[in-house]
């Protein structure tokens, strides 16, 4: 497949996907723009979020499923009621998780390109997760994450301020890198 | 500078670190057979660790710094004790975090075959960080951690026993990983 019958068949699904509701807001004209270079495509994307997450560290793969997920700034009393419904014994985890962002370039040069640019706005995790002869696969993310079983935390409203301030800057981060010019 | 110079130079760095005692012993089965691979070189690496970090979200480039760390495992009373001692304002928070290796590769097959390894092997985080003509600079980090303000937490045995047993996976995947050949 060439690269621009690959790159129109990825623009067609986040097209499809993003009038199902199904791409982050708070994302979409960061993956615009980077949409807008023709040697690079988005592939996959999620703007950041905070997480009650299923997960064993014993039994990892058959378990980490989501309980709930907010993407934007959550409230003390909306997370309180929904933490306090949950009833199984598969322990649960809060997780404040970065934006997170797949993408594919025509080739080394566009990769790097734009590999650089992301280091430069200060985004420190990502690069090449595969080379292939039509294309380049990437992953970047971003910084700041919070990780804890729940019944390690006594008192939710400090946490949760601070999640809410990471979400905050994760998307003063996700600001700064839509408006370069990719 | 030649790759074979270059790898030169990074295996004499190393063995200098190593008698020095500044390689974490977790990982030096790992590098070393790594390093056998003609095409391959380590450049830096940690084996994992349980952490008490000094980090305010709001200045982190200024301030994130180690006010303890643990390469194995930690015992409930050794950490109260360095934990209590803590009387700074600067927030602590209490992380664990996997193993992280830098390696460099002679060219992009080379790299490619490292990265395909990596990920047969269960590891999901790294990649390519950057391509010149002599070399390809590559990341990747183990699965698991935890972060959280120590002033979030009330009871530190349950946390401390999760800390422990991803330590103990993490050991297992380095374990797993230093039998492969590189």
């Amino acid at each position: 497949m060439s690269w621009k019958t690959f790159k129109e068949a990825k623009i067609a699904a986040y097209c499809k996907a993003k009038e199902k509701g199904e791409v982050d807001p708070d994302i979409v004209a960061l993956v615009e723009s980077i949409n807008e270079n023709p040697d690079l495509v988005s592939l996959s994307s999620c703007s950041g979020r905070i997480n009650l997450l299923r997960f064993d560290i014993d039994e990892r793969k058959s378990t980490a499923e989501f309980f709930a997920k907010w993407h934007g700034l959550v409230e003390k009393e909306e997370f309180e009621m929904r933490l306090y419904s949950y009833t199984e014994k598969m322990q649960l985890w809060f997780k404040v998780e970065p934006f997170i962002l797949h993408v594919a370039a025509k080739d080394l040069e566009s990769a790097s390109g734009f590999l650089e640019k992301i280091r430069k706005s200060g985004v420190k995790r990502g690069g090449i997760q595969a080379i292939s002869k039509e294309k380049v696969l990437m992953e970047v993310q971003g910084n700041d994450y919070i990780a804890v079983p729940t019944d390690s935390v006594e008192e939710w409203g400090p946490l949760l301020d601070i999640a809410n301030r990471m979400m905050e800057r994760n998307l003063d981060l996700l600001g700064k890198l839509e408006k370069l010019e990719w």
